[in-house]
């Protein structure tokens, strides 16, 4: 058994033995590749393991008191793991960005990406967990196998209606966290930036319209996120218009949707009939609104265009018809963008080993990113900026707070 | 919606919220616990990022173009992931350690320690996986449902004979290294103790008769390195002794075993049966064998009693009747420490993208490790230590020839 190939001529200058294999990268040169080459994230050992000794306390036989522990009381996971700081972010590659279902091994960037944030914005330990399988049952039964590994799931990018069953039926099944951020993540941040955005237009909750185009992951849970806040007035658009009962064509999810929003107020129609005399629109839909329909909004109008990279209404367009005007984007004022929710969270649940995530955590978590613009309330600035750090901190104390008040702390 | 909870009373002194909840640990003061509090091991990011234009390139926008370009070719992974990188450590928690079925969450603790020192002694990245099923299908299923996520698959603690079926059975379905370390990283590491073993005592395989007690995974694993190796002449005892095709309650592995084993040079009868006049003992089942057993062997004979903590022969007992003992624990010479094979076996399979790991990557290693010995090659000196420096480059360049010269890297 004689080696015919060296270590030299196999790794030379890569000891990790990622990028040495192929010469150069194929996209060598571009910032986005390079950034990405050999990937965003590793694992590593916060003890230290330099003889015998430390090898015995940390695995065989050390380690194995510890697991008589767990086995005898499943808390103590909680104390000697690092399962209770960890959250997969669970995704089956369907509703990868704007670029729809591109499979789980294209997806996982995105994954990785995501389990950066967690980790510099909330402290959180991410694993990106990217699915071979599209189907509900199979999604859901994998999440509750996988469930004793981590402290909490983030589910990511996974197409409407199936994310709405999968997540409802994982709240269900598992007793930690559960969390669905295209929907709830887009919808704490659209609110915390609709609130200061109702005070610099003096409006109140109970009388303000919206209208919210697209009825999918992130419509529905604006939708409800804003009823829970007090907003009643709401119309959501898909693109056959209006979504209200008197339509044959809804989904089940829809149909629910109908009864809480369009239903209450009696609107039916197109996105023109929605738009004409709304105080707010709020787009997740993509596509473009004419400007002539933007422009029979109610005075001091708001609109938050939130399709990446092109908003409903360009942000030029919007200002000639709004008071206040935000957009996904990083390069116009006003970004909503939902690494301001999703990291302080986690943080805030796992503070208090919170075993869900309810709707007065994700209210509390808006409240506070509202809260935190203060005095700089301006048009312009609506919602702080993702690096603010006093983000994280505002957000986590806030859920911990509303966990506690839910009753579902563990502590 | 006030806090009524401030940050400060939530989580005092520890800022990652993992360690002020319960005030001090429960068994705050012992060195394994106080090792053990929080976990083990972290997620870090390999990226800067630290503003608005770092963001845009990890995340979106940027992200986007990294997807599409897997999307279009899916080996674009290799270079632009954590993947090819990274293993995912699954167990059930039914066999672990000598613990036996203690369930997913207790097996934890044992998981973390081997992703350390796949990282530590690798450089590989590596995820515990403590899945909440103990069906044979199901795990299936789960693992290759997850397998997107990974470039390779480490099997640990799962009780036999199920987990022959399961390896078996995810190697053929997937296209990444599967190893069941309990099977082949326990059998990598003494072959090459024994190799060095024959050196010292003038043996040649071929004329070698061995004992092997136990016939669980790594009993059957050890079997069939040794008949890869080309030793012939194994006898493999269980409860009820020698395992041969005369019986009538063995399992289908068993049958399997006997052909190869007892069935090729006739051997019945008991473990004393066995015992008489081999030489070579290799124990991996536990319980002891009398030293009036042991002292039937054949002259200059080779002891590894390697069940953890009390070994099947004491090595002051082994010693009156063997030139060569090893065992499994730390604290005596020749320590058969799986750690010294497979951090090296992965990291050889990643550096070549290799799609599993055949026999002879297997046999590399053992030589490899043998070979390290070298002229300090003496009764108490037939394996290298943990932390010889050598041993990690070693075994990965010979893993990655292997895998090289059987046609299974992707390079």
């Amino acid at each position: 058994m004689v080696a015919d190939v060296s270590p030299t001529e196999i790794d030379p200058a890569h000891p990790d033995g990622l990028d040495g294999l192929g010469g150069v990268h194929p996209y060598a040169g571009d910032p986005v590749f390079d950034l990405h080459a050999g990937g965003k994230m590793e694992t590593v050992s916060t003890v230290a393991l330099t003889g015998a000794d430390e090898l015995s306390l940390a695995y065989t036989p050390g380690v194995a008191r510890v697991c008589e522990a767990i086995a005898e009381d499943p808390s103590m996971t909680q104390h000697y793991t690092w399962v209770p700081n960890t959250v997969a972010v669970v995704t089956d590659g369907t509703a990868v960005l704007g670029l729809g279902d591109i499979g789980p091994a294209a997806a996982m960037p995105v994954m990785e990406g995501k389990a950066v944030l967690f980790k510099q914005f909330g402290k959180v330990d991410a694993v990106p967990i990217c699915l071979a399988t599209t189907d509900v049952d199979e999604i859901i039964e994998t999440v509750v196998r996988l469930a004793p590994s981590f402290g909490g799931i983030n589910l990511e990018d996974i197409s409407a209606p199936r994310c709405f069953e999968i997540e409802e039926r994982l709240k269900e099944r598992l007793d930690i966290p559960v969390f669905h951020d295209d929907q709830h993540g887009t919808a704490v941040v659209a609110l915390a930036a609709l609130v200061n955005a109702l005070r610099l237009t003096g409006r109140t909750p109970e009388t303000t319209r919206v209208v919210i185009s697209g009825a999918g992951a992130a419509g529905v849970a604006i939708a409800k996120i804003l009823l829970g806040a007090g907003i009643t007035d709401i119309a959501v658009t898909d693109r056959r218009g209006i979504v209200s009962s008197d339509r044959s064509d809804l989904t089940p999810v829809k149909r629910e949707l109908a009864k809480v929003t369009a239903d209450r107020n009696g609107r039916r129609g197109t996105l023109a009939d929605a738009f004409a005399g709304a105080d707010v629109y709020l787009g997740v839909s993509g596509g473009t609104v004419p400007e002539e329909v933007v422009a029979t909004m109610a005075g001091d109008a708001i609109i938050f265009a939130m399709a990446n990279p092109n908003p409903e209404v360009h942000p030029d367009v919007a200002h000639r018809h709004a008071r206040v005007v935000a957009t996904g984007r990083s390069d116009f004022p006003n970004q909503i963008n939902n690494v301001l929710a999703f990291p302080g969270i986690f943080r805030g649940a796992f503070d208090v080993r919170a075993s869900a995530i309810t709707e007065g955590m994700k209210l509390a978590a808006a409240e506070a990113l509202a809260d935190l613009v203060g005095d700089a309330l301006a048009p312009d600035m609506v919602i702080p900026n993702p690096f603010d750090p006093r983000v994280g901190p505002a957000v986590s104390a806030a859920v911990a707070a509303a966990a506690i008040r839910d009753g579902v702390a563990g502590i």
